[in-house]
C-alpha cells in the first residue's frame, strides 16, 4: 500500500511516497513555503519520480505550517506528531530531538517507542532560529548555506555578547569593521545560535540519543556548536529535513490500516 | 553655586548646567553616543552656552551608559537614579516614569518624594525600544522622527502579529507589497512598540501620573498608542531627553553641598 506525506513549512514543501509506511519510494523537496505553488509543485513531483498517479496513493496525511491550505489531503496532523514519528523512523534510538527551522525552534522528548512524550517550541523570537542565520549571512555577505564550511576554517571564536538578533546585528557589523577573520564571526554566530537553543532544550530534560532534524541540522557548524553546548553527541540523518514528511507518510499508513 | 550634569548614552550624549541644582543654565545635546567624541562636545557646547569655563563649575557628575569613559567627572552615578531624579524636577506630580531609549526600555516608580521605588528594565530583546523604531523607519524608508508626524494621518490601523523585531519587520514589507497606507502601518508599528511597553509597566505597577521620558517620548504617535495601551494620560515634558543630565546635576549640587 502507498501512502504520501506533505509537509507545507514556512520556507519549503516536501513531500515523501512510502510502501507500507516502512520503505521510502519517492521524496522532494521544493524551496518555496506555505502560500505558493511549492505544496502543488512538490506533490507532482513526488508523483513523478514515485512514477505513480494520485489514484495509486491510498491515503494522503499533510502537516506543517500551511497544512489547512493543502486541498488533495485526505486528512491533517500537527507538525509535532509527524516530526517525531519520522525522526524515530530515520535514528529509532533518538530520545531528544533538537528541530531548528527557517522560524522557530523545538525540543522534543521521545519515548522509546517513538512516541512523543514533551515538548518545548520558541515561535516568538528570532533568536536561535533560522532567521537568524539567514540575517547574519545577509550582513556577512555570504549564503546561509556555506555557513557550515566557513565556520569550519576558524581559528579561534569571536563571542557575540547579544542574543536578540537586532542587536547581535550591530554587533557583527562593527566585528566586520575591526577586520575580524569571517570564520571566527561565524563560529561565533554559531555559537550565539547554539547557546540559545540548549538553553530550550535544557528546560526541555536532555535524554541521549541526542538528533537534529530541520534545515538547520544541515549546517555542520551549528551542529559542532550544539554538541558542545549540549555535552553531547548528535546524530544526523541526511534525510533530516524530511523528517515531517516520512512521519505523515507513515501516519496515514496507519491511518489507512485502521480504516479500512 | 554652578553643578554640571553629563548623560552619555548609547546614541546621544546631553549635558546640564543648573545653579543651585534649582535652575537650568544651559543645556546641550550632541547626537553621538558613547565611545565617541560626542562627550567632549557636549561638555563644551554647555560651558560655551552658559558662558562659563571648567573652573567655576563646582561639580560634575556623569550618568549613563558610558559614564565611566568620562574623565572630566568628579562622580558618576546609575542612569536609573538620575533619571527619577530629573523626571521628579521636571514633572514633580509623576510616580510612573516610562522611558523608551535607543536600545532599552524601562519603567520607574517614584515616590511621592521623586525617589525610586523600584523599577524593571528590558535591554535585551530590540522590541519595545527605539531601535524597534529605526528598523521599520528603514523598511518604510522615512525618518525615525518622521513617525510621530505620519501616524497623526492614520485612518486606521494595520495589526502587526509578531512582537519580534525581525518577524515584525517581514510582516510590514509583505504589508507594503500589499498596499496598505503608510500611516496606516506606522500607527500599527506604534501599537506593537506601546503593547510591548505596556506589559513591562504593568509588571512594574502602574501608579498616576504616567510621564514619558527618553528620546522616543518625542515621538507623539508612540506617546498616544501607550496612552491608550495604559488607559492613562501620559505627561511629557519638552525637556524628557534631557532627564537623565538634569538629575545628574541636581545629585551633583547636593554632593557638592554635603562635600563642602
Ligand atoms: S530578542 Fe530580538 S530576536 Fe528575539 S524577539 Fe526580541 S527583537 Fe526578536
Amino acid at each position: 500500500m502507498l501512502t504520501m506525506g506533505v509537509d507545507i513549512g514556512s520556507t519549503a514543501c516536501k513531500c515523501i511516497i512510502m510502501e507500507d509506511g516502512q520503505e521510502i519510494k519517492a521524496r522532494a523537496v521544493v524551496p518555496l513555503g506555505t502560500g505558493t505553488q511549492g505544496s502543488r509543485t512538490v506533490f507532482e513531483a513526488a508523483l513523478t519520480k514515485a512514477g505513480k498517479t494520485r489514484e495509486e496513493i491510498e491515503r494522503i496525511l499533510v502537516t506543517g505550517y500551511g497544512r489547512f491550505t493543502f486541498e488533495a489531503a485526505d486528512s491533517q496532523k500537527s507538525e509535532i506528531t509527524c516530526h517525531a514519528t519520522g525522526v524515530h523512523y530515520l535514528l529509532p534510538t533518538a530520545r531528544t530531538v533538537v528541530d531548528i527551522g527557517g522560524q522557530d525552534v523545538k525540543a522534543l522528548r521521545l519515548s522509546e517507542d517513538g512516541l512523543l512524550d514533551n515538548f518545548v517550541m520558541n515561535d516568538k523570537c528570532a533568536a536561535g532560529t533560522g532567521r537568524f542565520l539567514d540575517v547574519m549571512a545577509g550582513v556577512l555577505d555570504v549564503k546561509t548555506e556555506e555557513l557550515g564550511e566557513l565556520s569550519s576554517q576558524a581559528r579561534s571564536e569571536v563571542s557575540i555578547s547579544n542574543t536578540c538578533t537586532v542587536f547581535a546585528e550591530s554587533e557583527v557589523i562593527s566585528q566586520l569593521s575591526n577586520n575580524v577573520p569571517l570564520p571566527d564571526l561565524v563560529a561565533g554566530i554559531h555559537a550565539s545560535v547554539a547557546k540559545r537553543v540548549a538553553a530550550l532544550v535544557f528546560r526541555n530534560g536532555l535524554v541521549k540519543d541526542v538528533a537534529m532534524s530541520g534545515g538547520v541540522a544541515l549546517n555542520s557548524g551549528v551542529v559542532r556548536a550544539l554538541s558542545r553546548e549540549l555535552k553531547s553527541e548528535i546524530l544526523v540523518h541526511e534525510d533530516c529535513q524530511l523528517a515531517g514528511a516520512i512521519g505523515a507518510a507513515i501516519l496515514a499508513y496507519r491511518e489507512a490500516k485502521r480504516v479500512s
